[in-house]
């Protein structure tokens, strides 16, 4: 069990910015979420666009205002939990919180801030039978420790740039890497796409063109994998792992079963502190409602700002809050 | 007459970061500020301190951050009346507004903004008798425009970074320059202090310490200053200006005559739209208050992005407004 004094759910921007101002009410938090990076959106589907409307910034790259946003939370030492996703929300007797996620994790914490943007970034699945039966045993959606993957036969699906960066990758660590798309040009960089032809060139790994997942066999554990090319020809792969590399799509998901009040896909929250109907729960960034919301990065920054000095109560019940400017003695000081 | 879309009253980091807001909805703006510089508090009382919690920046400065945003607001060319303190605002039939400042300037607007921080910048003023008499008469509080100077003899009085770096500026520009301070020693930046001391040894100004000034004479307009040194006797100097710079303090001024709800020295708002209770007037950042309400810059950016969706009706009454992320087209597009 981790323990911690407020446990962020979403290490999108909003969730980032919240640890920084948790530390200056000298507040700890750990964050969770889904994806085994952080930074949300901005990492997850734009890294490299520039971003126009962060107040003082007249241009930023999305990835760098994520690097910039760790840099600012990181004299407040926040703890990680990634690649999994929060399944539940358990209320105390003393009304602390055991949040659970999706492999079990657990971690207890005074209050609970659900910054979950637009949801759970979910895989985009193939459409194959018997999929479900191998998701965990051989099916993966995503790569958390490529050491998992060390002397092992790999297939990769996929035509982006999940799936070019990752077949680079693992052809270094994996036995065998294949790499199946169903086009014959990939929509990933063109020097990532590149890189992967002169790999099949060299007998580094074998690329499957024009060609489309069909089956997948095994007894309870994945064992090979059909594709059928564009004659309409099948084949088989012997592997240990599938990799389908579609793209992943935000999903409200849990969020949805945990008694709050949800109106489109968002949940509402009262803009004096940002609190659900649920005492200890806050909700900041794209996933909270309110008259006038608008999703933009700049409000969760402010929405963070108003909801610490309302759950600092909840944290240190006997003390008073003093607010005090950061340029008055820096970020050491608190 | 100005004519504008927006007239923003306060050029602190907020009024500065509407204008970028308001330019996204293709909205054009004109500031007022009673300062002769733009930035408000950061300019006028920390410009060279380091803010630690704009999102993220883990550091920056007080001045680069104001000079940011104005790089940032540049694309929507607003347009400024600096050193003038607004007084009015008048209704017309059709629901616009006409501001009019202390120098009689003239601005016409469809929607008033107040960002008007702690309120206007006042000097601080010496205890002097018949002081009115000679205010614009030859005693001013600011330096709008050296040229004003040029070739006059001026006494300057204070011994902050504004008395100092103003008698260094004006050394090269009046006939003469004197200073006089109540200290033997400057609360300014050292190395400015330093030049003052150089330019006095070399005969370039005259600075008179330890003394007070007494008195002002003159028959309509100011002919000559009286001071008294440490050993209680009267000098008098003759001169065409005194600048008593003795720093500034905010005061709401005129801003509480504006038919507005004002609790605590602030304005009380609406947080759907930071909207008063006035059609078309809003007020945004350390000048307004609502039940959770943090004085932080960070807030002001969020309220002044909120706001403008709603002052759009009034510049577009026949217009849907849509919303864009900046990232799909760049600053350009809008
Ligand atoms: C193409 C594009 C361009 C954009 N351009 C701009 C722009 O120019 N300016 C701007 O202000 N905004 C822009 N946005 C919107 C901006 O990205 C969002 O406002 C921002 O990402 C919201 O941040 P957040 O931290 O609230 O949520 P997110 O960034 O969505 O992060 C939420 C995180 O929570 C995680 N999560 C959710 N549920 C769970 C769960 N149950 N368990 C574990 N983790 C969970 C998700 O995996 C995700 O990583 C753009 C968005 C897109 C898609
Ligand atoms: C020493 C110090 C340290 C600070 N540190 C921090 C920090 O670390 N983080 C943080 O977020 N905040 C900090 N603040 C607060 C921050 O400076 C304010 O929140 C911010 O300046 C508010 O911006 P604003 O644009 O609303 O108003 P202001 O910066 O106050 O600007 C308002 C402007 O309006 C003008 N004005 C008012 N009335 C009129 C009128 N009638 N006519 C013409 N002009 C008018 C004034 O002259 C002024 O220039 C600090 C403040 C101080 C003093």
């Amino acid at each position: 069990m981790i323990h911690t004094d407020l446990c962020i759910i979403g290490a999108g921007p909003v969730g980032l910015f919240a640890v920084f101002e948790a530390g200056l009410l000298k507040m700890r938090c750990h964050l969770i979420d889904a994806l085994p990076q952080v930074g949300g959106q901005l990492s997850e589907i734009y890294p490299q666009k520039p971003i126009y409307d962060i107040p003082g910034y007249p241009e930023v790259n999305a990835q760098d205002l994520v690097d910039n946003l760790m840099e600012q939370a990181k004299p407040f030492s926040p703890t990680f939990t990634l690649g999994e996703r929060v399944d539940h929300l358990d209320k105390q007797e003393d009304g602390s919180f055991i949040v659970t996620t999706s492999d079990k994790t657990k971690v207890h914490a005074q209050v609970v801030i659900i910054a979950g943007g637009l949801g759970c970034f979910e895989p985009r699945k193939p459409a194959i039978e018997n999929l479900e039966l191998y998701e965990g045993n051989g099916v993966t959606y995503m790569v958390k420790d490529p050491e998992k993957f060390r002397d092992k036969n790999v297939v990769l699906a996929g035509g982006g740039d999940s799936a070019l960066d990752w077949t680079i990758f693992l052809s270094k660590v994996a036995k065998k890497v294949t790499l199946v798309h169903r086009n014959e040009t990939f929509r990933g960089a063109p020097d990532s796409a590149a890189k992967v032809f002169d790999l099949a060139n060299n007998g580094k790994i074998d690329l499957i063109l024009s060609a489309n997942l069909k089956q997948l066999s095994g007894n309870g554990k994945l064992d090979s994998v059909t594709f059928m090319d564009k004659s309409k020809v099948e084949h088989v792969i012997e592997t240990d792992y599938l990799i389908p590399l579609f793209g992943l799509s935000p999903k409200l998901g849990p969020i949805a079963d945990w008694g709050l009040s949800i109106d489109k896909n968002a949940i509402e929250v009262d803009t004096r502190d940002y609190s659900t109907g649920v005492e200890r729960i806050y909700a900041i960034g794209d996933i909270n409602t309110y008259p006038g919301k608008l999703k933009l990065i700049l409000c969760g920054f402010h929405e963070a700002a108003i909801m610490m000095h309302s759950a600092f109560k909840y944290v240190y019940p006997d003390q008073k809050l003093s607010f005090k400017y950061t340029t008055v003695n820096g970020v050491n000081s608190f």
